[in-house]
């Protein structure tokens, strides 16, 4: 258990003392805190919380450390979750045939800098076969039609569990899920939509930019909702472009933006930074 | 003359030939060129041009140039303008309540950074007169109601006739002006929109990015056309926020922005750097 | 006592149970926590807190709270201080010619944007008077010269302690404090360095970001120590910049720069958001 | 020679009458310009220009368009450079361990982006060569040590010249090039220093930025020139930065922005928008 950290998510309505009895519990069976974030979100009176600690040295086995938590939980009415910095999210990626994002994250995941185990590439498509195969990561191809994609999506549903997934990232797929799948895997799905939203919501998002004239595009990574476009946002960027920036170029600039970004919002989630509540996120960066 | 400057600012249908006319116009009457940009629109298969050169030593006196080189620009069937450096634009800012536009414009024209004299400051409430005394500009109070709108439209287009306004910068003015003053001062008419346009379009954009839980706000300056908040987009910026900020944090950062961005757009107007064609513009910084 | 905050910033070296003790003294007396910000530092072991709570229904009278912490900020050897939401921080301004800084903090601050008391303007010129005329701030001029320096300060130091001064704000003051004067003021002077720093130290740095070819230019806002331009870094922040610019474009654009990065540096300061150790600082914005 | 262009490059004293010559040459044969770029620059007096043309329609021979332009550049003593869009660049790329840039390098070139072919890749580390082989770009080790460094380069020199290198690209090349080197391929060698020269010249600059406590790291794109990292620079980018952040961070953070500015100079310089000046450049984007 050397170096195993616990990583306490919490979120509650807000009243006095919640901090006080967390850090107590911490404190009293020799726990060492790390990193330590909190909001109250004075609109909704919600208190959220992440708190890392050391668990070497902590006198409750790490099998046991819910169960000791959950008087607390109760006594506030606390959602929670408890990780463990040594389990690994299990991470799918779905892409279509635009390969930066996929690249993006396969290699800076094997840099040692997203936490997270790769398990399955999911296509509509054969393009990126290749790719999965240099970095040894299992490819599957589901053809999706209007009338096949709720047999498609139920079979890549099966593949996904059989792998234990427990995030799905769209590293630019170009097929909406049905809200049956986005149920299935509700805020674990995490999307990169290549433009500023709100703004220039659906298709071809850089068109739409080149028509209106504006003078800076974005990039966004929110979570997948029933809604298109629509999910609670974890990270955004921009960069500046001018008139002589054709279509193509948008689409060129705008790759940069796309990988890093989406590969940003990743990494938040993979470290447990990120809450969802509404339609909005808390992300303790 | 002596350091006298002309400006051009050319569009048409492009084809072969045109720098070198223009061109050759400028160096056989001895002309220097200081600056010269030039833009091909592939879309609309447009050529756009601002050219600008000294006059000192220019052989043409400055009142016949125009004339001069009216050949060349019917022969290409050009829209064009002629400007001169000496010949500093008139300027009138209009405000509400929000000091912080108003501030900055007349603070940086003060130190020589916008070449305008601004020349009359309008408003429908009287709370920032101290300022336009301070400053030594003429204040007048036109309180618009839904009756009154047109009537005192009719009376701000009279003083501003009366002032020769050659610009109208709407500082936060919180009034939508009427399709009829638009058009008596078409392209030139200048707006700061609290949004990074077309995100939060209309009333209270900090109030719908906070629900919306954008992690980065913006502002534009645009020309104002008869749409609400679609005409075509001078320059934009944006700054990062969290879940931290409340919408009376956003506010704050925005005002920074919108100050910013508002007084970029008015120069680069002053500047005669802008070109607009359709809903776009051309920029040429 | 409506609406009355306290914050408590504390450093000390790290060790388990610390927050435990703090939270649980607030919670004790019935104090509600609204903001907590904590981080470790594990170079040097060390950690910082700052903690913001509730006056309203919290037990102990406010000028009893620093007598009740005592206990614990010895058994931890912390370095602390205790400030309420009520009392503004006394804050006087240092200026030379230029004008931009010194407008945007008096602008910010009846705005209601900065937390503080203006109380001072000092200038080794004339020519702000009439500014702080307008704002109704007392302005007393001080001429240095290398033989008056360390009688002039004398008398600075005399005035500004009359003024009961907590917190000096450079606002492009263009004189080089003594290390009296600077020992007088430890970590409550604060100046904007016009660069990148530690690019550009000392005279004319635009004109040495000129001649380096440099494509972005920068503000840095940092604490005064007896170094020039080596103090602890608060805030910092760039524009870019092309061949196309003079050093004069440079001057122009960095103004802005340097009027945002100061202001939003006092900001954090006034907001007791800025920890100093060492040669660095914790910013919990 | 359908969709091919010619673009000419060209710097000399600043007179009346280049431009029109220039674009009197082009439009007398028939060419229409496509993009004409220029930039006096007042300190030295110098012109600078790009134009290009498209060739399909002109009426000189491609290959006689150099000796039909001497007389013009003549004229005006010119330096000058004639390119054409369809003569790709021969890029060689050094690398040592980190493979961020490589990897940035070789797939947006592969998409695209990069108009150039990457014939080699050298190294003085084995780790990148399955990089390489999957790309299928060949891939040569050159261990150097201080004794072997002038021979070793030598053989470097050897394999570029039999690679016909017009372009040398350091990816994170952990060597400093001996004199003799960058005197061989002088404005031919890009790099990419890992802070945001002038700041932290030298070794570690991550560890530097840490030490000092910046809010902000960057990166910087440049020429080799004799003396270390003191070349004429084409691009830079920044990010910002918290005291949250490690070594470790920065080190991560600051790959990110490495990439993307290494591959952005170089694109500016395979698009021939780059003039080198004294020790600046005029990069015309």
């Amino acid at each position: 258990m050397k170096n195993e950290k616990a990583i306490l998510l919490i979120s509650c309505l807000d009243k006095g003392g919640i901090v006080a009895e967390i850090s107590h519990f911490i404190s009293t069976y020799n726990g060492n805190i790390i990193h330590s974030d909190q909001h109250n979100d004075d609109a909704s009176n919600t208190f959220f919380m992440r708190i890392e600690w050391n668990l070497s040295g902590f006198t409750i086995p790490k099998d046991k450390i819910s169960q000791a938590f959950e008087a607390i939980a109760i006594k506030f009415d606390m959602k929670w979750e408890l990780k463990f910095s040594s389990e690994r999210t299990k991470m799918a990626i779905f892409v279509s045939k635009y390969d930066h994002c996929l690249y993006e994250l396969l290699l800076r995941n094997r840099a040692g800098e997203l936490d997270a185990d790769i398990v399955q590439i999911i296509s509509n498509h054969e393009d990126a076969r290749p790719i999965a195969d240099y970095f040894g990561v299992p490819y599957e191809v589901f053809k999706i039609t209007k009338d096949t994609k709720l047999d498609q999506e139920q079979k890549e549903i099966e593949l996904l569990e059989s792998r234990e997934t427990d995030l799905v990232v769209l590293a630019r797929y170009m097929q909406v899920l049905s809200p049956e799948f986005e149920a299935r895997f509700r805020n674990r799905i995490i999307n990169i939509h290549h433009s500023f939203l709100p703004a220039f919501i659906g298709a071809k998002p850089y068109h739409q930019a080149y028509t209106r004239g504006v003078k800076i595009i974005g990039a966004t990574c929110h979570y997948v909702t029933q809604e298109l476009d629509q999910g609670p946002i974890i990270e955004q960027d921009v960069t500046r472009i001018s008139h002589r920036d054709t279509v193509e170029d948008l689409v060129a600039k705008g790759k940069n933006l796309e990988k890093l970004v989406l590969t940003q919002g990743v990494k938040l989630h993979l470290e447990h930074k990120v809450h969802v509540y509404g339609n909005k996120t808390v992300v303790f960066d």
